[in-house]
């Protein structure tokens, strides 16, 4: 039996990752794949456990080295425990945000040094990194309405304009570094277009 | 006004550290020194929820690199905002365990590669090392026997003697290595012995 494929959805707040899993995860099935949909931080008890600390609003500041290490707790739980097993049985693991992610909020977001970053993938991942990315882009300010419409700020959504500019910046520039990598679609435009995107995307990756 | 020291104390299971770290608390109020007693896993409300996230028994194995991450994204927390600060401030910092027990337990008890907890103790620590380390050693039996009858097991109690022993091995090797960073206490001596030496001890660093 072959490997199953990593795909990764990233962007920022609002831009529509969910509904485009699950295009894709339909476009598998019917393509008599078999699919599993998981998402970061998180995606198994200790991992999740992880992400309700990162994401939990609290009093005391937390130091940016202390939630990129979390980030990366949560990620090797999830990769070992999960994504790997399911990658090597032949299932095609959909993921709700990666390491591409770390990049963008810690390293773009935050200032948090790319180096710190690179050392801890390596750490975690060795070589494995996704084998396609889908970068669902829009103006932060696009996101940033249908986000707020949605459910209450969680510690990062408090976050301000500027703190998610940088982040989109860093995506595109990741975006620009691994052209083979990343597909980058207008998260801008209707719903149902960038739908039929990731479909006819999600197509030509099972063909 | 000059820094103050940081002070480690270290041991496996049920070898005292508790009443000594009161002994030495004591021992420097005695001496006119502001202190702050802390923990680790912990010391500030967001490394103790890590804490309590690694020692809660869970149904999911976690992965040995998914603990080591946590413990240092605590101890990021716990050094950025409560340790460093204090010791700038020119107090003493006794702490129940520190890095030497990340390489005792993860290390030599889980089998982690050292340069794996090297790495990750450059990353958040950079050069910043104990002053001094209390190791309150004892054979393993007579530690898990006093742990054992005092409460229930937590998830690092749970493992078995031979855990333990390599534990210890490493505290004793690593001691061998830092003959002047570390103080070895035989912990199996009668609890008062053993006080009196820690009051010995830290009359001789106030000195």
């Amino acid at each position: 039996m072959s490997r199953g494929q990593f795909i990764t959805f990233e962007g920022t707040e609002g831009v529509g990752k969910s509904t485009q899993l699950a295009t894709a995860r339909e476009a598998l099935e019917a393509a008599g794949k078999p699919v599993l949909v998981t998402r970061e931080p998180g995606g198994t008890p200790m991992a999740e456990a992880i992400r309700e600390l990162l994401l939990t609003p609290r009093d005391e500041a937390v130091n940016d080295l202390t939630e990129l290490l979390l980030m990366f707790a949560a990620r090797a739980q999830h990769l070992h425990s999960l994504i790997l097993p399911a990658l090597e049985e032949g299932t095609w693991v959909l993921c709700d945000r990666f390491t591409d992610a770390t990049y963008a909020y810690q390293g773009g977001g935050r200032g948090v040094p790319r180096e710190q970053i690179a050392t801890l993938e390596q750490l975690v991942q060795g070589d494995l990194r996704p084998d396609h990315i889908v970068l669902l882009d829009a103006p932060v300010e696009v996101g940033m309405a249908r986000a707020r419409s949605r459910s209450a700020p969680d510690r990062f959504e408090r976050e301000k304009a500027a703190f998610f500019q940088r982040i989109r910046d860093c995506y595109l520039e990741r975006a620009e570094q691994q052209p083979l990598r990343y597909h980058v679609l207008n998260a801008a435009q209707p719903l149902e277009e960038v739908s039929r995107q990731v479909a006819t995307l999600i197509s030509r990756l099972v063909a």
